[in-house]
């Protein structure tokens, strides 16, 4: 490690759930959809697909701000994209948190603190409440900038907006940053309080709701100086974040608003399927308004080797607060009912 | 300017050549390849066009780096993927730069010193000698990091191999970037030194030689210790800079050689007849082993403005130091006799 800088040793690297690639997995681990992009992504991409790719893409991502802009019925000039939303926090994280206590609650997105060890912001912790929800009271009139998801992962829950709302009032020297990776799957964005109240920032992500986490696309809505704030730090990092077929993409799935529309239903019903068939078998989910569901189990490290044993990959953490739970992501139909079949096997064991 | 970080206030962000989509303009600003990539490389992003879009990608581009290792005959283990090569100089930046002082010349890569900006990296420019080369007894035995391009940038002149391995010698302690965006146009790369020398890391990207600026995709070659302090870097930053159409298409793109070769040998082609063109007509470009000259000129700016009027871009620098040159990118044959023509035009008026 000669040549490491002194910050490169003092790293913990974010740990991404496993992405395997043997077939026929049934793999509930990382959140994606199980519906494939809108074939109008395909035909977008396809139609970028040529000669052009020689030649750098646009690196403001105007025509994808452009439709981001129509589908949230703002101005391009509040959006800033990023090479998926992880990309999108890391710049929030280096062009807004250096210099101030970060406030996230204790049970989050685990790469908020990876992001802090990275630009040496000093964080505190809030924890959840015994119901595991981020507690509104332990948000107000804070002493630092404030970072939390919307609905909360890993645990699914989901904020009402006028919660959100107080935050932002009572904090108004402080930059609040709600991420919306999972807004789509029953939660209300706060795009809406865009305009009203200069210090929130919001992201979102392709990688959920439409279909597209093979293609990276994330991005910030706020106010024009935080996304000029953003636009700084990213263009004194890579001026191209996202290639031309990342752009392209993005384009055409946000216009296609039926089949953003129709998929997140199905995946609404799927989940409160599987949560009832849960119930029905005593095991009890958090109430989620995300595209997984946060579920109980006394044995769940055990429970988690049984299922990829059995070829059905979910996701569990070596968090002592919350080892006895499981991240399951939302699939289809077919995938939940084989999915509780395994569940009656190994519960009968 | 609330909420920015006191960084961010003091960030001078990199500026990228004019992206202008005016349909007609022969576009000779960025360095773009001519050629269209590689037919392969569009049936390889073909083939990964489909449902698979809605899982992530590989988060360590495993594919395209075995392809990178066949084509180098080096290990896997040596090779570190970017969201192109300026993310992964970013990485390099913050992973190795951070603790010491960074030398690299006052003529170079104008992104140095944003990255130095960024990271708060001290830096200290090394000027070229009077007849804009790299003079290798002023990178011997210092007290710093060493980045340099080969060829350099902008001014196309390259360094033989020897005297990278001298500065290598003489800096044992000193990590020393060889950035070899422009290697394949004529140069030599340092590839061969990997495994000698502990303290090289080479960068190189597909945007150049491989016509995939649209694509986004660089790779630095080195120890495997360096490889793993930038594998630290990114996984605490963004664990999947690369979707996956870029992998495929990186993957497609290192395995047709004969198609990399074709193309490159047409490039030089050009370009030595660009330089005699010129020649005739009593104007001097520095001596390239790139896909761009840089060209001498009294009323640079002018012509620069000249040609633009004309649908001709080519890159001006606004620096005292080079502000009588031109940069101007090898196009195909046909571009290169309209931008004789144009000249020709212009210095008759």
């Amino acid at each position: 490690m000669k040549f490491w800088s002194n910050i490169t040793k003092t790293l913990t690297p974010y740990v991404p759930g496993e992405q395997l690639n043997e077939s026929g997995i049934i793999k509930l681990n990382t959140n994606e959809n199980p519906f494939p992009p809108s074939p109008k992504v395909i035909e977008g991409i396809k139609k970028c697909l040529g000669p052009s790719l020689k030649k750098y893409p646009d690196p403001q991502s105007s025509e994808l701000r452009n439709n981001i802009a129509d589908f949230y019925d703002i101005e391009k000039k509040n959006i800033f994209i990023g090479n998926g939303s992880d990309e999108v926090l890391a710049h929030i994280f280096m062009a807004f948190f250096k210099d101030k206590k970060l406030y996230f609650p204790n049970i989050t997105y685990s790469f908020y603190p990876v992001y802090c060890g990275l630009y040496e912001i000093t964080s505190k912790v809030i924890p959840l409440n015994e119901k595991f929800e981020i507690e509104k009271k332990q948000y107000l009139d804070l002493d630092g900038n404030i970072i939390f998801p919307n609905p909360n992962a890993p645990t699914g829950i989901g904020l009402e907006l006028e919660v959100i709302e107080e935050i932002l009032i009572s904090n108004p020297d402080n930059l609040v940053v709600v991420d919306e990776a999972y807004i789509d799957f029953g939660g209300r964005t706060a795009v809406e309080l865009i305009g009203k109240y200069k210090n929130l920032l919001i992201v979102q992500t392709f990688s959920k709701s439409r279909s597209l986490a093979g293609m990276r696309i994330g991005f910030a809505i706020g106010d024009t100086e935080l996304i000029e704030g953003l636009i700084r730090v990213k263009d004194s990092f890579n001026s191209y974040p996202l290639d031309r077929l990342a752009q392209a993409a993005g384009k055409a799935g946000i216009e296609d608003k039926n089949y953003f529309d129709y998929t997140r239903k199905e995946i609404i019903k799927n989940r409160e399927w599987l949560v009832s068939q849960l119930k029905i078998r005593g095991i009890e989910a958090l109430p989620s308004m995300a595209n997984f569901i946060f579920v109980k189990l006394d044995n769940a490290e055990n429970t988690y080797k049984e299922l990829k044993s059995r070829k059905i990959l979910v996701r569990y953490f070596k968090n002592p607060l919350i080892d006895n739970y499981l991240r399951i992501s939302i699939g289809t139909m077919k995938e939940m009912e084989i999915l509780i079949k395994n569940i009656d096997e190994i519960m009968e064991v």
